[in-house]
């Protein structure tokens, strides 16, 4: 049978989202929440809009989860200055203070996968996941033939 | 900053499900039930415990999937004759009469994604991933030390 790249995520999203759960119980943190703190780890201060884009999830659960966020004192929001229709979304101290945890936490799981791999393998492993990453992003699926 | 696998991985999963919910709609078939169809695909007739092992995912949740699967008529389910604490799922002629269509679907994803990539890398990322899926599947969080 050929091999289905769906069924490999599928195992390595599920065990990815068991681990965060479990590694950042003690902030409080679950799994859902982690890819609204990375992005604002890298950028902070985006729009709510821009963030749900990120996410690749319905807008609905983006705001649950910024919700959550900042029920938990990780993150406040505020009206655009320019755009009072869009909402900003911006680390507080307390994100900022644990950002190296988390990003510790985040890259343990990657070298815990790939400890003892060929590191050639696991460069070109990279870079095909970030080509199909892309594609997945940008998929049309009502232009994906046949199929619909 | 070093790349995270969590984040290709968590994006490829999303937009899997999104085109899986897409592409077996007419089948009445969502995404969540795709990975017990398949696994019965191969191996007809197993426990409802070794479902769950294999879905990596708690037992309520497969109990779930099986529910609805059983509702729309794709599987059934029955004790076992020699250990009656056991239910053993198995799947219908309906689903036997898809078989095919679905493994198709899957396979489509799997080519739209790798379409136009470097075979040889491709079959690298199949190896690396495959390995990667192995460790995490056997990954005891207990034990993964220092972070809890």
């Amino acid at each position: 049978m050929q091999q289905s790249i769906g069924r490999l995520v599928s195992i390595l999203y599920r065990k990815n989202q068991m681990y965060l759960n479990m590694a950042l119980k003690r902030y409080d943190i679950t799994a859902a929440e982690v890819p609204i703190l990375t992005y604002l780890f890298q950028k902070d201060g985006v729009s709510q809009e821009e963030l749900s884009v990120h996410m690749v999830i319905d807008k609905a659960a983006t705001a649950r989860a910024i919700q959550s966020l900042i029920a938990k004192g990780y993150v406040h929001k505020e009206k655009d200055q320019t755009d009072r229709r869009a909402n900003r979304v911006s680390l507080t101290n307390q994100a900022l203070g644990i950002k190296e945890e988390i990003m510790k936490v985040l890259l343990y799981w990657t070298d815990f996968l790939t400890n003892g791999l060929d590191s050639d393998d696991v460069t070109v492993m990279f870079s095909v996941l970030e080509n199909m990453a892309q594609k997945a992003e940008q998929a049309n699926f009502s232009e994906i033939g046949g199929l619909c």
